[in-house]
């Protein structure tokens, strides 16, 4: 499974940066290669100041060896081997019309003393971070979620969605990150879904990402927009900065098992601000945007 | 001993404030008071589009009620009544060679069941973040807080310049967030330092920070810089949010218990910056000051 599920991701990430250098028409991603010391590495690919998007990270990573001892702790456990994989993304597009996007597809081995799995998961998700919310592109993308979870089981879109705005949730700020799209994981072998099944899944997911994503970008890149919708834009990217760095469980982890800090934190975007007590004029769409982060809508 | 403290820092609340706006010689200060449903509140100033300060705040409150939770399981104590007030501090200049400086100055009271004071202690200092490092301005800052600390008892120096460097260390990128100054807390009655002792050791270290500060400003406030400069400052800006996000005890606390968002965040800077691997020419100022981020100096 886990050779199965690398060779895929690193497919896929060779899918989603050729199609995103494509959409973008200018800049390309540069390639880092990087070794984990402990055991294993990864390829980092980041595009910087295209003319579509602004700044963006797609790395996958394979790393193995001894579970860290945060690890141990986080899943009550003791000393054991490991093995994690996975692909993630994040997109921080020049306009503030265009969505950030981030996305997320990892699976995860652990071993008994005899080299046998003990225990073995799917996780992931995508998830979009509108600063103007266009309703056409949020029912857009969350259609393209539910129909690939359908095509599974119709509790997937409902359960994955709701945990997707349970997680990416400021709670500091009693407001989402973005309208949320699809989050799981410890999807592990049931007698309704053996490991091959979730696989089928999680890259059934994978593979719609760039469906949910590439027309909104397209459909949006050339529109116009004034400095006080970038300076929107940047105030919102505090909040994700706020979030990926205060909540995020998997930014925090990197952090403090000494991952490689330029692949973890690409997640953060170019430009940001902080403004005091910032409120959006009543009735403006930066206030309606404000308004469906703090009340999750159901767009499909 | 709380009354006497409040009215200090409400005093030098204005001392500092004050001098700050006539630094500036164009923004001024805008007050929020705000309530703590709980109990308490506080006076939260801001400064923000200066001349010579882009963004900061100079804020105190005075907080009580029943121990939070979070506060209970940090101290392993029960249910108690506390008091808390303090003066906290973030001034972000606009020019990129005048540091950003943070400090406060707290005290804090726990009770016992019928209302004695079971627990006592002050905590504060005062660091400077430079973005480019003029090395007698980091002798003239670490001076005033020796002298002050010398006034008292000669360990005091060494003993909170070192809390100081390990406290305000971004563990991740293996570097300090500035070139340190005072740390302390935890400041209880013992037999050779009595409360009113440690009163007047913190009271003497609030009155020189702008003796510490201001004359740096003066000093600096109109170097011309470039826009490399100002890149530079704001990527350096982007590890004060890293830590401030990751580490700092008091802003994750302040999140975790409800504490007023605005004020708490007012620390964060005005324009940030996050560049993918970014790393200073060999031999340039700005490799320089990392170089002394990554090994602290003995200034004094």
């Amino acid at each position: 499974m886990k050779e199965k599920f690398y060779a895929y991701i690193q497919d896929l990430q060779d899918r989603i940066t050729s199609k995103l250098e494509e959409i973008d028409g200018q800049a390309k991603f540069r390639e880092d290669v990087w070794q984990r010391p402990e055991g294993g590495g990864g390829r980092t690919r980041v595009i910087e100041n295209g003319k579509v998007f602004e700044k963006g990270g797609v790395n996958i990573s394979a790393v193995h060896g001894k579970l860290p001892d945060t690890m141990q702790k986080m899943f009550g456990v003791g000393e054991a081997d490991f093995f994690a994989c996975g692909l993630s993304l994040v997109i921080h597009p020049e306009s503030p019309m265009v969505p950030t996007v981030h996305a997320n597809w990892r699976y995860f081995e652990m071993y008994g003393p005899d080299g046998e799995i003990v225990q073995q998961w799917f996780g992931g998700g995508q998830d979009l971070t509108p600063y103007y919310l266009f309703p056409e592109d949020a029912v857009h993308f969350h259609s393209v979620c539910k129909t690939v979870c359908d095509g599974h089981n119709p509790e997937f879109y409902p359960k994955y969605k709701k945990q997707c705005d349970d997680y990416f949730y400021n709670a500091h700020r009693g407001e989402a990150r973005g309208i949320g799209g699809l989050f799981f994981d410890y999807l592990k072998a049931t007698p309704e879904m053996s490991m091959e099944a979730w696989y089928d899944f999680v890259t059934d997911v994978g593979n719609s990402f760039l469906e949910a994503y590439a027309p909104i970008v397209e459909r949006r890149k050339n529109l116009s927009y004034t400095p006080e919708n970038r300076t929107w834009q940047e105030i919102r990217r505090g909040r994700y900065v706020e979030f990926n760095l205060v909540h995020d469980k998997g930014t925090l982890f990197g952090l403090k098992t000494n991952g490689r800090i330029e692949s973890i934190l690409m997640s953060l975007p170019p430009h940001v601000q902080w403004v005091y007590d910032h409120h959006p004029a009543p009735g403006s769409e930066e206030e309606k945007l404000l308004e469906v982060l703090k009340n999750p809508v159901s767009w499909v």
